[in-house]
């Protein structure tokens, strides 16, 4: 005989450009760009065992949904985007006991000074998520994906363990490179959501940039250290940082020197580093991270 | 003040094409495309709080072991190349506590009676997953991803709440379709492992196209019970099905009637079903899914 | 001063899926799921110099047009869609000159015995194309993408030429394989279209498999001649060659031999070898290419 | 009978980060991040119709050409690498007559003030590309590709043409956006590389916000336009300006009005608007776009 486990479902990219017109100082528009995920979980039993969906918001509801509440709430700072959102699935429905939303937003810088011109910033993007319980209320992550920081030197690897399958040379200048994906949580759900990205995000590269590395463990330590330093609103950062080697080419074959000039990244295989950094009064998580 | 938290780390992505020289009935070649990662826990808090490495066996070296193995263990099933592996990371780094090994397979078809000449066949990959705890002994996963599949009848959906975002119309008749992403868990690791892919693969199918379906929900659990009966070996199931919406299209303007016969897929936004399906004496999975 | 040069504009991918309701032996149901792009030329001046837009059929339109013919063709090969559709944008815009219809087209295996299961069957697409030129009429190309194959042995590599940069070593015994792009000019357009397809296909692979190979040019030509001498009704073949390199893994440093049995695929850099091959007797090409 | 028609051969996505230690101003390190393709054609027929090699060049040796030519130059324009790699490549290969070296450029902002930290800036890449003939010498394109824009406002679209499946309505405010892709030729090969980039990229943009538009081939056209008339040396500009359709969302059913303030960016299908502009004085172009 089976059960019915863990189960959840939603809409998945519901993308939104919100154009707040005349809002920018000056008279210029604002425009914000969202990828907006929704997903929800409950008292679903039926569905799954008859297709009975007299509790199932449709999935295109929830898409209408957030369309109707970017309209109403502006250009508005993600978190609260999803604020509203999941509280608004939790409350209306009542079989729904818990609600995720997740907003990615896409960069844009203004262009020109007409006011209405932009131009996409980077692949870096901004990210928010909400989890709001029936019972514990809400929880809020945010972080950011697409960051490519690179440093050309300041980065040892040695006094690892050797064993039969070991050919790494030890190295006592690498290029250190990684696409940093960051995902932090908050103490409380009324934060300044903008000066807290702000912030967070200035303390990852001014982390990766001031850190001379012995690994990238290190490193990574030393980002999420910096973070919970300078934002106390967060008490906790999740870190994954894939190591984008850079392999020093052999040009002894051609007669030519290579004293830390020519590099060729590499695409596969790669290190995958990945690990928490709390404060130490970090309050419990909850459901955030589900 | 801060602490370090849950962290690993690993080899991503080791690419490797495993030939068995003349394994084949009739003394052609065998070929196992493979795309291995590893991933380590355990006592590694040097490295990150001071870049001290001596616990830290180098990702390069988990690749070079990726190589050695694959050549020891020959064409061999991804979960046998996944459990080698995934014990010899904790047997032979005392300081490692938990190693897990991710494997996927590509499949290739025979092509001509050569012996040695392939094609890839197909979108879908084979799964692989083995997680090594150093008291607890290795658990294995298994799934597949890629596999497409379509109903183009015999999928209703209609009983849902209505709100004030509700704009879909209730339907006795739509396609269904979705890319089938599926994890498996077994209760043994010495299991006939290319027997149970085999057969957990066609319950997927089988369970797909014979359902009457109401819900994509319903479908889901439908192919996650049907897994459980057929494959005894296997006691819980994780299905996470995209559902790949096809509209159709309004031809009206032009003049002409559309009685589902014209569609649209549609790409973004999607819905995005994920559920579990557990037998009733399923035993705890431990570290299975860590 | 500047001028207007040479310049089109189109509908890029539109998706369809034409579902053939009881069309299949035995009623069940057959679907052609295509991905179609027109792109249309002519005199096009105003619309560039001063934005009047009286001779710009919008690509809206383009797009519904697509589903229209779609409907009236029902699960026409291809090549049909393209001939019809080109036909039109050129007989009822008298300012456009020349049409071009792209589609391509994903295959989906039968699933069950239900009749209107179905799974996607892999990773390659049939590609067909049609040039429809007022003065001129249609030009009919087709071709495939996505056919990766491999042949374990029986390639060869050595007698090239060596420089002050050359490190490669000659070898008799290397993997082969590539991801063939094909695309070739049919005489006529009013060919048996599935008939010509499945035989350019499998003289691909025929001569992928039959040719012991000095180096990849030489198996290009042999793939686009067998077209050729197997398809009389093509008369120029494209083939697009990525060398989608294995290297052999060096195992000494573990003391393992390795005798041509474990290989890493590499990702990038990839040799990439084009070129065409010609019938004696092929017609000109007009604008069958543009 | 068949023949050898047009064929090149080349390695493609060869990647290079080139570290120039200590050349930036204050003692920094400046780098350079490329992806460069190379391609080769000439008197090849041997190694198509019998695997003869003598006169292949290896993708392997081309490889090593761009590492060893990457240490050379240093820091330089991408144009100057494509320039000296394409004209050894026909020098050194008496059976060589015609090199095309294509360079990507990825950007990348310095980070902190280590002088050694950088993050990579956008999605933008910048690109040259040299084709070097034995008989003619070097022609020289360059271009940019990932620059993605909008306009908010100040772009009508009316006054198209109307048939029976016509149903877009006519619109005098819509957003506008693209993603710019463009090439552009020089009238020489000795220009102020850099400068010639900087200006063309600007008058891209420039133009862009500045054109209040009634068609996207309109700003396609002033875009070009701009390009010649600010960098003198180029003479030709060619454009692709996929329609990245935003689409005002009806929130009637809610109650909402909607005045030009929630948009949903469409994935596909999309327009793709193609053009070319020309200076007056414009010298053939010969094989610079072979």
């Amino acid at each position: 005989m089976v059960q019915l486990g863990a189960n959840r479902y939603g809409k998945a990219e519901v993308r939104v450009l919100r154009v707040a017109r005349g809002a920018a100082p000056g008279g210029g528009d604002v425009i914000r760009d969202w990828n907006v995920s929704t997903s929800l979980s409950g008292d679903l039993a039926a569905t799954h065992l008859t297709g009975g969906n007299s509790g199932v918001l449709t999935t295109d509801t929830q898409k209408n949904t957030v369309y109707a509440f970017a309209s109403r709430l502006g250009a508005a700072e993600p978190e609260v985007l999803g604020l509203e959102l999941a509280a608004h699935f939790v409350r209306s429905q009542p079989q729904i006991s818990r609600a995720r939303v997740a907003v990615s937003e896409y960069g844009w810088d203004r262009l020109g000074d007409g006011g209405h011109s932009f131009a996409r910033n980077g692949t870096l993007t901004r990210f928010a998520r909400v989890v709001h319980d029936a019972a514990l209320g809400p929880a809020v992550l945010a972080g950011l994906d697409g960051l490519t920081v690179l440093n050309s030197t300041d980065s040892e690897f040695w006094g690892f363990p050797k064993d039969e399958y070991t050919t790494l040379a030890e190295t006592s200048d690498r290029i250190l490179a990684t696409e940093v994906s960051a995902r932090w949580r908050y103490r409380a759900a009324d934060i300044d959501w903008a000066a807290a990205y702000a912030g967070a995000r200035q303390a990852l590269l001014d982390a990766f940039s001031q850190t001379y590395s012995y690994s990238l463990q290190q490193t990574l330590f030393a980002m999420g250290s910096r973070v919970i330093e300078q934002v106390p609103a967060i008490c906790e950062v999740r870190l994954s940082l894939p190591n984008k080697h850079h392999y020093l080419v052999d040009l002894a074959p051609a007669g030519l020197a290579n004293d830390r000039e020519v590099y060729y990244p590499g695409d596969r295989p790669y290190g995958l580093i990945e690990g928490t950094v709390l404060a130490d009064d970090a309050p419990s998580a909850g459901p955030a991270w589900d």
